[in-house]
């Protein structure tokens, strides 16, 4: 089979063919499309350029050379020179058949011929196709330049040389290839898709749940968890120590309850083992503990990225955080002054790593502290009562300078909190100093910061509000006792200075 | 009903018992359990602190105090003074009925009893019970302490306001509640789960894939999508301008097909109508594109997440990436010296910035200049030959202190480049000036550092391997001819010094 994959023919531009084209493009490799369709070239380039803004979010590597867009007026044209064809014409069986004979007779036989087909079987397209050994089903998911999925399925002559060819090829544009072991009517994912689709569809009808009400029903949770773990191991954890078999003895009943219309199977001793020896294998010797480690970490990452996109569980997640912060137990200088106790320095602000925040020294990375030193300033505007409405009346702090002092290492999971000195302030200026210390009170790194307090809607500097700077005064009051740190005033290198 | 819940009565401490119990306890709730079994007690505190480290990852707000938690040794002793009773026994209606009506029974009227059973219905587990108005099921999912979803479904007896109080109460401890409509067997996340879960049990069966298989082909596709998209709103994105309709005029036939055991509902004009109307109302307004826009910014960020835990999609993800960065159109330091041109300055790195580097004023955060510029960092390492193996070898570039000038602001999706510049270098060190600019040239942010080479095993400071300091020597000479930048040697609120 050709090893060297430089030029792709496309049959079809509809979603998925645009899809992998989009993909292909992205790794330098020439695509040629055919749809008869006048509206598949311009809704392409449409796509192509989507995908190109998802891949710019999604790595820093540096872009490869696009490869080069085509489209033919024929099939016959695209196939020209072709080294891979991947067809997505419509999930019509003739159709497909059609597009896969004559792309077999215009290739040579080391050509792989693959369909994105959702459901039809490789041997009936394959059927009259010369050289069928290298027609199979590679069906991708939507959007095909997002998601790593692609699922191989051979006919009956289907080679096995044919579908490793296959596998490494989607595997060097950055998928995840999963070689199904039988041919069977839609394969893997759409069939359990489908059965919850169907089930879904059942339930609108019936009243039961709105279309949205059924896709909170996924989003919210199930969803979460399937986006990195399977049902499988998902009810391993669920079932203990005792393993697989323990959990289907304990849940195994329901299966006979009208909790779908649907049928399970009859669970027998056979596939019990079955199924406690597959599950055995799929956590390869972790423990319950590690694996809930895995979910849990996951689950806060996943949620943590959709908080960011204000989207889903993570919208939720962003509410609910903004009433964590506003909790009475909360201090503020009302409090503190009322009580004529303002804390030299202020500690306003504590974290413990997240391992996400470790790099490949095993150290946190230098933006995180920055991080951390940015939510301590949060804290403080919030301390002195900068809220959402002071933003948005079009006023805020920008930090204009920042000098870093990074003096040891952090690590995943250690718990740090963060001193806050002013060194000065004036109407339109705070100059302050964090102190970043581990639970042994050690300074692990310090920042001096110049903040500039803006009018964001003519983005210009003018003096706070009165009532701010009244509050920045008390504390740089009680601040006037604290000798100047150690770090302030410095400029890098300075011992060359 | 009761509108302050401060204590609440537990019935059963397993798995879900005990992710209740954590969420509560981690809102500052009092928590009274009762489980006959000895093993509850240790394992509820196991899960609790569990909890409380995914909390301590997921979150900056300062941690609520935490709620005390009891162990009850009878039902009766759990009840006493509850605000509200989440009972959580084993899933047969016998034993759920008996702990319901005692929980009725020694509560006052306006205290919410709730079943977290999984599908038994409320109306039969509220018949025997004295004021059954406040029985209802409120359904978490496993983790409790982490998935937001909980579906509350009424029994013939609930009233609404007794809804509306469980609903309010759950929200406040975080949870997305979903009202369920109708009340029908196994509500409407399980009875879709079950559904996907029963194809899947029959796959095992007949060998057409393993449970690891059938977990791949949900985690690396489609549940990428269902952590923040139900299946009807993106099918509805799959379908395109045409609406709901249209998608299922074209997608609608293969509901009749073998894809998966289970019947589809007959589309029925009545039903099509229903679709489309909920589909509408689901999209509120929302274009296709901006639709795929929001799918699109939701899997990379999933994506980028499950790659900080090298899980899933983020290990494929993680092991792409590293192939891209070591694609040879990547320009190392031997191309450049090769054709005698180091550039001065070097232009090593370039991005646009994502979304979610973006903060509330609309501009990119501040940790995220770090971010980039250590990107820029790093992006000079592999030029001058630093990597893995480099790195494994127990060596490795430190910084240890930066200067930051801000000088504008950066918006989301910003195209930029950075320029890097040696400043001056010895055995140990690196004292190098990097610049960040937008499209036009623009000077937008600058930093300055000091990096200290080090044995990262021994952590302490080494000279660099003579190879990497012959290349930084080589960027030196070519870099002798740039003046001094500007902000180099500042330091922090100079204009007062």
């Amino acid at each position: 089979m050709k090893k060297k994959i430089e030029r792709v023919a496309l049959l079809g531009g509809g979603v998925i063919g645009a899809g992998w084209a989009a993909r292909m493009l992205l790794h330098d490799i020439d695509v040629c499309v055919f749809d008869p369709s006048p509206r598949a070239e311009p809704r392409m380039k449409e796509v192509v350029e989507n995908a190109a803004r998802a891949w710019r979010n999604m790595t820093l590597a540096p872009p490869a050379p696009r490869g080069n867009l085509q489209f033919a007026a024929t099939p016959a044209a695209a196939l020209e020179g072709a080294d891979f064809v991947q067809e997505s014409g419509p999930e019509r069986l003739e159709i497909k058949k059609e597009l896969i004979s004559q792309a077999c007779a215009q290739t040579d036989a080391d050509v792989v011929v693959a369909s994105s087909t959702s459901g039809l079987l490789p041997s009936q397209m394959q059927a009259d196709a010369r050289h069928p050994q290298r027609v199979l089903v590679a069906h991708p998911f939507n959007p095909v330049y997002l998601l790593p999925l692609v699922e191989i399925v051979g006919g009956a002559a289907t080679t096995t040389e044919a579908r490793k060819a296959a596998e490494s090829f989607y595997r060097s544009i950055g998928m995840h290839p999963l070689q199904v072991r039988k041919e069977v009517d839609a394969f893997l994912a759409d069939r359990m898709m489908e059965a919850l689709w169907r089930e879904a569809l059942h339930l609108v009808r019936e009243g039961a749940a709105t279309a949205d009400e059924l896709d909170q029903a996924i989003c919210y949770g199930p969803g979460l968890r399937w986006s990195f773990m399977g049902s499988f191991l998902t009810y391993r954890i669920a079932g203990g120590e005792g393993g697989f078999r323990h959990f289907m003895e304990q849940f195994g009943p329901s299966l006979k309850w009208p909790w779908t219309r649907f049928d399970g199977p009859d669970l027998t001793e056979k596939l019990l083992d079955t199924l406690s020896e597959q599950s055995d294998a799929q956590a390869a010797g972790r423990a319950i503990a590690d694996l809930e480690r895995i979910r849990d970490d996951c689950l806060v990452s996943v949620m943590q990225a959709l908080r960011a996109n204000d989207w889903a569980s993570g919208k939720v997640w962003k509410q609910h955080e903004e009433v964590l912060y506003k909790k009475p137990h909360r201090r503020t200088l009302e409090e503190d002054t009322a009580v004529g106790d303002i804390p030299t320095p202020l500690t306003l602000h504590q974290g413990i790593v997240p391992p996400e925040w470790v790099d490949y020294n095993n150290h946190m990375t230098e933006s995180r502290y920055l991080q951390a030193f940015g939510d301590a300033s949060d804290a403080l505007f919030r301390y002195i009562g900068i809220d959402r409405a002071y933003h948005a009346s079009g006023r805020s702090y920008y930090t204009v300078e920042t000098h870093l002092n990074f003096l040891k290492e952090l690590h995943a999971a250690q718990p740090f909190t963060i001193d806050t000195q002013l060194l000065a302030t004036d109407p339109k200026r705070i100059h302050l100093f964090h102190t970043l210390r581990a639970e042994s009170g050690d300074p692990l790194a310090t920042t001096e910061q110049l903040l500039l307090h803006v009018n964001t809607k003519q983005n210009r500097a003018t003096p706070a509000d009165e009532k701010i700077l009244a509050r920045l005064q008390q504390i740089l009051d009680a601040h006037q006792s604290l000798p100047k740190p150690e770090q302030a005033g410095r400029a890098v290198w300075a011992k060359k200075a």
